[in-house]
């Protein structure tokens, strides 16, 4: 109905349409939408629903005057145009619900950010680190994936309207003031670009399937995480399922369902682009309804993965114990122990490593440590025992870690600073076309009226 | 040994490093530089050509000194780092192949643009244009593709220096300074996200994609218009296998190639892009050799395809002739006739719809037009024989589409306009980033001569 | 119910369980689905309808023994028991419509085999042939495709029962007995495998994307050879969309549906499909629900794929007239000139090229043939000018094509013969699976019949 | 050279050629194979090699007798034929190859198969099992994928000769008899399908990409089997990078090499698949040089995974203290003690289960579960502690699962038995393959021999 009023607007601004029929017809529009009840079946022989509205406008306004309707337009830019404005909402809201899943992750490092964790790499446990380090990492991943998504919907905020079939018109109609009616961003100018463009479908298909990928790689770290033998991320029972007969066994099946959730998505998103492979350079039904719809329904899928997200890093909680147990015995922390030589002893990095190699090596012995230190170097160690305690403690570790986007509160700053600027732009963006589309509606509103009364 | 430089260079200037041992660090990787050969084999036991360059600088500075070098870095950022300059390096190689190709189609346009030539919708005949019109729409998706690229190149262009494994360090050193010194527009600020994140990989591969699948869509119209019985667009000998024994049969045989190498690119690009599905969220081998050599090795065939591309657009000629003779086949300027008579003969589109396809049906019969036109409008047509040959002209047909973006050049200087911003943001980012990294190292080579000479 | 059925049949059989428990077990099972009718949704606190099951078989023999029919076995090996049942008549059901497509390309090649047309290498003409030549190409291809998709039905035809968790059980039980009693055609022999392999699910997936693969490019084909330009093949007006105003515009719109709908179940069963790349192996998720019934669907969308292209090859006509055009403009039977000069004229095939290459060249005339081929051979050319027309008939090229697999009905016998047996194969093996099935189920009424009488 | 000979000798048999010429072409091909150098570059104007070849016949047997060898063939049956010829070779090599990979496994489980270890589902610890069990899962698993590669074989080994460019010959050739002479299992009888389909192609790619999907599957149980927190399974010194200030760290990195090699195959051969979405059922490009060279290189990728699969399971070792340390903790044979309360204590299933779950809950207190026992059956529990203590033992759970394909040695004898029916029919096809070719050299040997001779 509002490519409809947007159209009729313009028609009559540009006196393409006397302001007579155009008064005629805004009026039996209004009627129709006042009124009339759409028949549940479409009636014999006609093929979809807008012949339903031609015929009960015809109906209204007889057959030569609602033929006018259909000056300076086709089937081809009503039917992009009409499915833009419906993946445009449905995007919006679908970024408004992966961007609640990173706030989530985000407001749960505001809880329980400062506990320690365990990090690893290559599957290995690797540095001491926090929760909210992780966490941090997690929101940036994914906010990063986000913004790219709200980058693509302005592959989709764009009108057709005036390509008409490919090539536009020769009535002298003006884009930009349906486009603006109709609440898009812009347009997409070549006429024949317009109807063949894949744009607005794979776009957003490629930065939705890019976070779900995100999503399975932290799925992934979340379920080792997790595992009984690390256990470094518990559950609450609510979304672990137990086993009556062996009670250790604390299986997160919700990370199971994510993981399933998520590659079902990506998958269905795969399935929409891969279809342009094979799809020439024209208007082809690839730009049209079976693909849309599977579009559509793949981003309720993907919202699906994002609440189970966002439901887990809400309740996940943090094993303290287990992490420094695990610091313990895969001595993470002695690395520290060969930095605070190089800054404190003032030995070379190498040398300070080989000391702290055999330290390892010797299961921890102090003695070893200062006999090797004093071979390497032929300096005596000058740290009591007591501040090599000190120094080996998983908080020493975070704490001295304050450089830029490190574990310490004064490194998270950064990335916490950083994260805000990104999910900032992707607001602020969201709320800038929703204020538009407002304004448009207002505007076409005003322009109805004024149609409606001119004489 | 840009690498090695900005970090002592980083070192010195935050007194990590005392400046007697920057310098002599600093004199000996110069004088690796100057006088050392590589061997050509690896010596027995070591594992890269890193422990090499260590080894000589251990030789040159004493072992001690060496050690330091080492202070506040670790393998994972200095690769990642590394491997960050090459992809980005050839990316910036790749989107100049992208954009010759592109300013290619663009340049064809200005020389035989005004030609016409039949564009279809479906696979069907639907409307008179010109060449311009159509190369303009290819432009302009391949260059919105371009500068997704060339977005996608801000990920890469990001330093992950100071990360060290995963959680930074406690040295107290200036992570925004050593991108600055390797000509980085930015930090992977949370260092864990720093050494994990695919982005750097899978946004190119994603977007190069795009542009490919795009460039096979290309292929596969040119090629149906190219075809023999549709003939529209003709190719030079040099680009066409002919048979000897049916000189008739011009296969243009470069356009199937480009149909593979771009499928191909595709594959691989997506090969790479497809290994994270697999990658839990920590740092993993796939951000490592193999996949970005893969990746280097995918640029160079999708600029290979971008080389075929040009050779092609540049190359094609239009049968005009042929075009007429479509047109007149299929009938497809009888909506113009339609149109005029909305414009200047006062019926509704749907009237004038029913009289134009009386008169198609009737295969041209001036008679049967009046007749029909007569009958539903009441009125007599008002265009002489010769007005509606004028109007049925395929000419005229594009004449009258001065609409924003139509085939008319009034529409089109809408488009070009278009593309020439898309293509300068994409040119004006490549300079930036060429501008940054020679400043950089212009500031990096300043930094490193003060730090020789102080004392 | 029939695997709790043939679960217990086992049990009583070994002795597992004893007489009057057994019988017991299976009144009450009897009963239940005599007169039980299931909730309309689950009772709070349950957490699927298994469940709901096994507390009515408790109401109803008494929870000691109800407890009893759960002995060696496990909901593991139960659900994918359930899933590869449920599956494997899906699949039948495929491969039914899947035969019925190919039976549909087969009887059209009965009917107008015969009629003359043009086929094409690289998208140029390249020879005459008939329609039957080509459906008989088509069929092949796709009965392949099938035969794949009926080995594929093996591996879900394989019973898990016994396997448990996934070691097994203590118990004595005969796997094979309940596989059989289960209509099943083997057993998955290692227990663990039996719960964690994919090839149940992947190995249909991946047949049935090989047949939507090969329909793509054969609808490529049929689109291409149906466009308005070649018109070798035509559609009824049913499977076209028209336009009123462009008469000759006949828009095979089927074939574009056809394309989509392919691509669509293609995407969506190669989800299903990847879904494996992240999936330790273990019993994991992916082996379950959501999974299972993502593939049922992809099979429907697959059987409409197949019902579309069924519909398209019964509908779809030759027009001879425009075959023998398109081989007169491009001179596609001028090699078959070239053959009888060397079968009949005596002088190697380059010579007969040759000269055949200036005749084209000269646009057919005769005379500059004759006296190319003198000057090449010494000889003078022994056809007369009819017999030369003779030669040059579209219908003598195929005529004398009767090697096995050519166009001549001798030729195509071959082709046929292979099509019958390929589609013989896939017929048996479809109804010997269906006859196990009837068989398999007779036998266990009559061991259940046994079970409730036995004292 | 073998495509000329056999179709030499099949033209001379069906005396489609003279003796004489037969002859005289004959000793011609012979002599160049003898004495004839191919120049290190393609002389100026000469396309491929195979020119390079008919120009020397032409030099040695005359133009026009030369020209006789190219009766009844075309560059389009010679080019699939060598192709397929090519890929048929490097098929089997991958065959055997992935062979040697399997019996690896096999063989190791052959050393170590009784070691005990944990199975998990979910990635939770589940029952208690053996190396044996666990490796046979993984033989047999990718045996299954191993006979579909060598099935795909079948679809590349049928000639396409005298399919000519595709509607096959006006002469009389025999088509079974240059297969044969080929060494082929049998035709591609329709012509068009012979050039068109793309089967040989896809077939082992989709094959091999089975294979490497579960290959991933199993890497990625295997890394989580050998991370130092789960330590199921140890790698030598060799195979794990260890760090020297972590001594407890040993990162299994050649399974990540695994992944990646295995990922990047899979990618490789899923680009040479994916050409055909966009390729329409003709004779195209896609099924000749640059895609065959790709898949060519996939498989000596796969080949290199195979390789790391096999030495991964040559070198593992079983911890079976941590075996028995795990199964404690988790309590993973206590559903043995249910089962022992149903087959000799007479209690039903759910019963037992409730006893033991107490049991389990009370941190393995007898007292409790003789108590809870009595509570819920009324009776004593009938076994001794010492009997419980048995019951409990890992050892014993392994030992009464002899069911068929359990993981006592019972069980597992009949699965060894199924993964050697597998791999027999394997190795039987391979060398009938084998044995097929070498026959055929013998026997186009011989038929050459008689056309040397004949007169």
């Amino acid at each position: 109905m509002a490519v409809h009023r947007a159209h009729l607007v313009m028609l009559a601004e540009r006196r393409i349409l006397g302001a007579e029929t155009a008064r005629l017809l805004a009026a039996s529009i209004d009627g129709i939408e006042a009124d009339y009840v759409l028949p549940e079946s479409l009636p014999e022989g006609v093929e979809d629903l807008y012949f339903v509205f031609e015929r009960e406008l015809e109906a209204r306004a007889g057959a030569e005057n609602a033929a006018f309707l259909h000056t300076a337009r086709s089937r081809n830019d009503m039917d992009t145009t009409v499915f833009r404005l419906a993946l445009k909402r449905a995007l919006s809201t679908t970024a408004g619900s992966l961007l609640r899943a990173i706030r989530s992750a985000s407001a749960r490092a505001g809880e329980i950010g400062g506990e320690l964790t365990v990090l690893y790499t290559h599957g290995q446990p690797a540095n001491i680190s926090t929760v909210g380090h992780y966490l941090s990492s997690i929101a940036l991943e994914l906010a990063e994936d986000l913004e790219e998504l709200c980058r693509a919907i302005e592959a989709v905020d764009r009108s057709t309207m005036g390509a008409c079939a490919i090539t536009g018109t020769g009535f002298d109609v003006d884009r930009r003031r349906v486009a603006a009616l109709l609440g898009f961003e812009g347009l997409v100018v070549n006429t024949y670009q317009a109807i063949s463009t894949s744009h607005w479908l794979v776009r957003p298909a490629t930065a939705l399937e890019d976070f779900l990928r995100d999503l399975l790689r932290v799925a992934a770290d979340l379920f080792h995480k997790s595992s009984c033998e690390v256990g470094l991320l518990v559950f609450p029972d609510a979304l672990v399922q137990t086993s009556s007969i062996m009670p250790q066994k604390r299986n997160p099946v919700i990370i199971e369902h994510l993981r399933i959730q998520a590659g079902l998505a990506l998958g269905a998103s795969a399935a929409v682009r891969e279809l342009f492979r094979a799809a020439p350079w024209q208007d082809v039904n690839e730009v049209a309804d079976a693909p849309v719809t599977s579009l559509l329904e793949t981003l309720s899928l993907a919202e699906s993965a994002a609440a189970l997200f966002a439901e887990i890093v809400s309740k996940l909680r943090a094993d303290e114990d287990r992490a420094r147990e695990i610091a313990a015995d895969f001595g993470v922390t002695t690395t520290e122990l060969a930095d605070e030589m190089v800054r404190r002893a003032g030995v070379g990095f190498r040398i300070a490593h080989r000391a702290c190699a055999a330290f390892a090596r010797s299961g921890g012995d102090l003695k070893a440590l200062r006999e090797t230190f004093g071979e390497l170097s032929g300096r005596e160690l000058p740290f009591s025992d007591a501040e090599i305690a000190d120094i080996l403690d998983p908080a020493h570790f975070v704490e001295v870690r304050r450089v830029e986007g490190g574990p310490a509160p004064e490194g998270l700053r950064g990335a916490r600073a950083e994260l805000e600027r990104i999910l900032g732009r992707v607001e602020a963006a969201l709320s800038a076309r929703a204020t538009r589309e407002v304004e448009a509606a207002r505007e076409l509103a005003g322009a109805w009226r004024a149609l409606l009364s001119r004489d």
